[in-house]
């Protein structure tokens, strides 16, 4: 390898990479008679092993989906009165079901300790999906009779029932050590290890349990505890960060070390942005999903419209329209996202539940925009519908970037080295995370003002904000340079200059030597 | 590292994963001052370009999920007369969408060639996704209105569309050399590179033109050139492949090297991977999108069940049932996929070509599933619902097997070195991947002898499936100790014995230790 005589951080920068990969690399270190792949069979006697990776990547998908999956019975209730109506239970159902399932995700994290799965764990690990996709259900179920306490009961059933699964599947993993972690297998503290995280594990389920019990006794309090079970983590987690922003503890590079496996710790990168794509990709094509809605019946066509095809798909428009808007806002979003997640390293348990939030917005995005096809022109209630399409997206982009302030509040932890020192990146990023919020902002003003033009204002917005992305690098360059004249006009930048220099010699070189 | 003193083979097989990680590796082997890292600057004046990884990511999630897709409209018919009806234009509607979404996928190999993205190439792909996503809309289309030119013009026009716009992504990123991989980008036949793939891009697009032409003139010409583009990719590859197996053509490494970037070479297997559990993922939860539906009304509850909510619930029992099934046979036929694609290196064109159609009847699956629960028991139309979910898992299962025998076939590149000597792996992967057609070939022919007892029996083997997989490897176990018992009782192999002497010993020491 290249990196044989570099700095010790290499090293341990390509070893962290190479843990991401699973148990590839640990093959490839230990046990030189089969290279660096996935060996069912490299340690004798303990054939039928796996990598845990793409059983990881399986789940979060599953789960993703599961999670936006509650924006369609908003989507689908018709409502020709009054966009009003929307915000009340149903929109409650959704925010609470994408929590549930992110809490879900999040706890299902046992799978960063156990790197190596056998048939067992894969099929165990199956059951707990399954019962994690019927949660959904059982939470509507209590939204729409929130007075039985059936609901609650098989919610927390469901529940006690995962956190049964994953024990099992502690137990049995820690019972195999060759399936765990290297880090937890040489450790001596093993014990401890297998009573933290069953004690994690085991801490939703119990509260689960005395709902269940109260739900018998006094069902409101029943409420009360799956709500505190909903936003605790959060909850503790931002005050856990608060103080530590506060008093600045200075932890031991030990203490670190430690607890670097333990469930509660931050969030793998990868899992995050494997979740985030989940949820962007369902979230884009949600509005092609009623596809067979859009195809005008043959006789209908024959009927009204003389056999004309084109004048009945006319009829359609609006609808094509909202399913381009959708799109390409949700698309413009995950893009911004990628840009944003490029730059960091490690994701805090704070970014994470900002990230939750950003996506539980996008995920009303298909909504928004079918409601901006659904009422009559000028009405009072295609206005509310587009303001609140513009608060949905406002709300989706400043999550974004309160994300990256977040970020960059704790830069040494969380980014790149290369982005800690500013300089034109850092602009051009916040120009990237800014221009939603801004876009939808102003928009947001505009329609309020001129209420009367709020579509054409809304479908003009639609329209430039992909071509804003693409002319934004020029712009940042342009604004940087005019910023540069008008505060320091008699010291050009030598560097930036050079760099630009660069920039235009680079591509004709290469350009010749091809 | 600990590979240091390994021999070559580890390192190159080191550096291949790293391969798969995008540029990370590069920015770690070629620039020792940012250490291995997605680094947007480290190259000087290349700043804002990223790995493609990401991308890739998020655009076979979006296709995959289109793929899928028009397994919806097949779902929602509602049909009390016949399952037969089923069987026409929306089942192939599905199937014909299915492939040429495929093509799509598999056509998007570009950036296989360009490894790192800026800003407009991302922009671009997700104009070229949005096309992608509209194109089971304008099949659709077609399908309603087989005589009216409209639909064929849609298709056409995306198709030549999505061309354009990726050839534009060609020209952009080979004036731009340090997007490519580092292979072509170092190749003196870069031009020749650039002029392949653009004309492997315009094949596709120049057909539809020609189709679209047609269409004025004689539009049932169009249809076979359409059908053309969709099958000719695999029927030239099965030929070709047919081919190299009967001359048995001895390819120099040389022209290997060479060919390896071009986009008609083997499938990468993660983005096989990635596809694949893609499909997996969301028809595992197609059934609960119609989750809003099997929620009772409240005043449904009151009026017809005198408000107990156990008792409403209790008919939609079957539907509950449907789900898990659903669920249960996705997952593990998605359990049987990974454990195939451990073994797998590399994925050939004719493995790709079987895995989409085992994608494809899986697809099918949860309308199978919706099917069974639809109709009165005991009569005729459920058998035959029972029968078409049976038709569909062995079918799923079947090209599943099929996979692993066209791989066993040529498994010096396909498969990881350890599989090629057979053993017991290899039995209990035989096991695992015959299992589902076995039983469902079993399931179908007991329903035909008793009729009058399919519904037990299909649920019967619902159940017990599951079971079968976790006592799989025991049962394989005990089946082979019983042969060589059989066939050779005086001498029993000494190595399997220390191998589960091996495996009793570990477990308690580990314990021991802890």
């Amino acid at each position: 390898m290249q990196g044989n005589d570099a700095s010790d951080i290499i090293e341990h920068h390509v070893e962290e990479e190479m843990e991401k990969k699973g148990t590839r690399s640990h093959a490839a270190s230990s046990s030189s008679s089969f290279p660096g792949s996935v060996t069912p069979s490299d340690r004798d006697g303990h054939s039928g092993t796996q990598s845990s990776h793409r059983l990881l990547a399986y789940s979060d998908a599953l789960i993703s989906i599961i999670a936006t999956v509650m924006i369609l019975p908003v989507a689908h209730t018709k409502l020709r009165e009054s966009v009003q109506l929307l915000l009340t239970t149903k929109i409650a159902v959704y925010l609470m079901t994408f929590l549930i399932v992110t809490v879900a995700w999040a706890a299902h994290i046992l799978f960063q300790v156990i790197v190596r799965i056998d048939d067992c764990l894969a099929l165990l690990n199956l059951a707990c999906m399954m019962l994690i996709t019927f949660l959904p259900y059982t939470f509507s179920l209590m939204a729409t009779f929130p007075e039985n306490v059936l609901g609650i009961l098989l919610f927390c059933g469901c529940v006690m029932v995962i956190g049964i699964i994953q024990s099992v599947i502690v137990l049995y993993a820690f019972s195999r050590p060759f399936l765990l972690n290297e880090q937890v297998q040489i450790s001596e503290n093993q014990t401890f290890y297998k009573h933290h995280i069953l004690k994690v594990i085991m801490r939703v389920p119990l509260m689960c349990f005395l709902a269940s019990i109260f739900s018998f006794i006094f069902f409101q309090l029943s409420y009360v505890l799956l709500a505190v079970v909903i936003f605790l983590p959060y909850i503790s987690q931002s005050l856990k960060w608060c103080r530590s922003k506060a008093i600045q503890v200075e932890e031991s590079p030990d203490s670190v070390l430690f607890y670097s496996y333990l469930p509660n710790e931050p969030l793998s990168k990868d899992r995050v942005e494997a979740f985030s794509d989940g949820v962007y990709a369902i979230v884009a094509t949600l509005l092609i999903l009623d596809i067979e809605d859009n195809v005008p019946d043959p006789t209908v066509v024959q009927k009204q419209f003389g056999g004309s095809l084109t004048a009945a798909l006319q009829a359609y428009g609006p609808e094509y329209l909202a399913y381009f808007g959708s799109f390409v806002t949700v698309g413009l979003l995950w893009f911004v996202h990628h840009s944003l997640f490029l730059h960091v390293t490690k994701v805090t348990r704070f970014m994470g539940l900002l990230n939750t939030f950003s996506l539980a917005f996008v995920g009303g995005l298909p909504l928004a925009y079918q409601l901006t096809q659904e009422f009559q022109e000028n009405s009072h209630n295609e206005l509310e519908a587009i303001q609140i399409s513009c608060v949905i997206i406002f709300f989706a982009g400043i999550f974004q970037l309160a994300m990256w302030v977040v970020a960059l509040y704790n830069e040494q932890e969380t980014l790149h080295p290369y982005v800690r020192y500013g300089g034109r990146e850092h602009v051009f990023m916040l120009a990237k995370l800014s221009l939603y919020p801004c876009v939808a902002l102003g928009t947001f003003f505009l329609t309020c003002i001129l209420s009367m033009f709020s579509a054409p204002i809304f479908h003009l917005m639609e329209i430039t904000v992909p071509f804003a992305f693409l002319v934004l690098r020029l712009l940042v360059r342009v604004g940087l340079a005019l910023l540069r004249l008008i505060f320091c006009p008699e010291r050009p930048d030598p560097r930036s200059v050079i760099e630009q220099e660069d920039d235009e010699v680079t591509v004709p070189f290469n350009a010749l030597i091809t």
